[in-house]
């Protein structure tokens, strides 16, 4: 263990005296007899400088041993090295898994993260956002819980590095996620191919459309609509988009009537409904079939093994820092491509 | 929504002039004819003002309507509003549940999170703290992995608000907690009850003893034993104290043997318990009982229901968010009571 002491009022550089610093930029610039901005320059790999020059700098940087000191970068730069996360909350599973993918990866890169939630509430995402702004961040990663022209335009006037996560705003900005309208249209090839005729979907967040970005969830139930249709489904499903799903599934007759599936858009969903049709007395999935979508961790201890779309959200968490740090370091813009998914055949359907 | 818009180098008064601010500090110093300091004071109820010009101060606040901006206030304090935490992950559910609660009730008390995972890493811990110091957190929550009188040295040389949760570095620190140890003794008490005769217990933190802080994990140990002991139990429990705890179990046979009880020191191990009962075909209580702590949330879709101790771990978030602000804006030493814990008999024991 370190034996490292400080203050809290101590500036930075005598926190950083604490560490092995190696050789500092101003040592550089003098033993290469250039200016601190042209290290900073070929440091960085940024134009403006001579291929030779550079070379002689990158050769005695390494030779002795310089390491980037977050600190010191961030003075030297404007920057902070401080990732805003602006996210719905870590009550689903699924979002507490990518936040703490998000915070591992950014402190790997160097960066910590600033949290913020939203609590799925528009007013406060903006007010989230423009603490963050106020705190400087270098970039945010952002889960939109607003959408519109109007939020677009909000955040190109903000002038800062953003990658979007699982919705999108628009084309605009850099996205990562999967192709939630293929995984669930895949997903319906999988029932249906089971025999199922009629079809029940569970999409609370449905009920929010036109008032919050549910672009996830509206990609998820179109992929469903063009899944039945592609299988020769004709009967529209059952939608329930109420907050009450469970009550309002309870009025619902499964014994007598024809195979059905409840098709849920995210496990939270269906770990509910399994409840519920077990209580009632239902077999699931002799009585009734049960399908979700995200496959969160706890699916391993919770009996039928739930039938759901597997992707990897750590995968998520990984890809934004990744893309965030190159949006600030180097103005990248390396294409993100969508991630992969696979259904996982449990027993529920 | 609001139409909001601002650049990202905007400096903090474009970006507050936004809001409705009221009348400021500097408006009710003018008007009272007294310092700019002197108002802080009152506001603030620090001592070094007269009775009777507080009591005017606070008069014209009231009056004029002056609300404290975070912003302003930050600025004019040296302060940042914003409250470092410090856990060790988000994948233990209980954990994400808590940093749900700190960020909301931060939120609603004027300040903002910044969280650092440690990932019970002890070095890690010590990282994470010194990049909050660097970034001048107004005081950090902290759920300790690094113990013993150097560590508590450290922690006094940072002179900043600290206070501790779950797990406890010396008296010295405010603590936010349940007693665990009675706790797990009632637990034991509830089911010795139940006629049980041999006892595992399985505690995989048990190994980093004298290397980790597992201080919450050891008061649940010494509490089992105490409550065994107490309810006339002379055989020491068997202790499964590795990450391979689940291969541990595979060799204990449960059919023949005395009736057994299976004591997991938190519902994540009782869960892989289960499933690997599960898996031998074991029925659970009746070839062997399985006890888990925390009552983490998602046991709801777990059958059988876990018998386990209950705790509200949100409220470990606001009581340690209401203390951490007590102790920035009045330095504060009110009392923390332990919270309330209940056992939650299930059907598993």
């Amino acid at each position: 263990m370190s034996t490292f002491v400080c203050a809290h009022d101590n500036d930075f550089s005598a926190i950083a005296a604490g560490g092995i610093m190696g050789i500092t930029i101003k040592e550089i610039a003098e033993l290469c007899g250039v200016s601190q901005g042209t290290v900073d320059r070929a440091l960085n790999h940024r134009p403006g400088i001579s291929e030779k020059t550079k070379k002689k700098i990158l050769a005695v940087a390494s030779e002795r041993n310089y390491r980037p000191d977050p600190v010191a970068r961030s003075l030297a730069r404007g920057r902070t090295m401080t990732i805003g996360v602006v996210l719905f909350d870590l009550y689903n599973r699924s979002f507490s898994q990518l936040m703490n993918a998000i915070e591992m990866s950014s402190r790997e890169a160097g960066y910590y993260v600033h949290l913020m939630l939203t609590n799925k509430d528009p007013d406060n995402e903006k007010k989230c956002i423009e603490h963050l702004i106020h705190r400087k961040v270098d970039g945010i990663i952002l889960f939109p819980i607003n959408e519109g022209p109007e939020f677009d335009q909000y955040l190109r006037m903000l002038n800062i590095p953003i990658v979007t996560i699982c919705n999108k705003v628009s084309d605009h900005w850099r996205y990562v996620g999967i192709d939630d309208r293929q995984a669930m249209k895949d997903a319906m090839d999988y029932v249906c191919r089971k025999g199922y005729e009629r079809f029940i979907y569970v999409c609370p967040p449905l009920a929010y459309k036109g008032r919050t970005n549910i672009f996830t969830q509206e990609e998820r139930f179109a992929g469903c609509l063009q899944g039945l249709r592609d299988n020769g489904i004709t009967e529209q499903p059952i939608v329930i988009d109420t907050p009450a799903y469970v009550e309002a599934l309870s009025g619902i007759d499964f014994r007598s009537a024809p195979k059905t599936a409840v098709v849920c858009s995210c496990d939270i969903y269906a770990l509910e409904v399994m409840n519920h049709l077990k209580e009632r007395g239902l077999r699931i999935p002799e009585d009734v079939g049960v399908i979700g979508f995200d496959n969160i961790d706890v699916l391993k201890y919770v009996a039928p093994r739930l039938t759901t779309v597997e992707y990897a959200v750590e995968q998520f968490g990984e890809r934004a820092v990744r893309d965030i740090v190159g949006q600030i370091e180097t103005g990248g813009s390396e294409h993100i491509p969508l991630l992969p998914y696979r259904i996982i055949a449990g027993s529920s359907i």
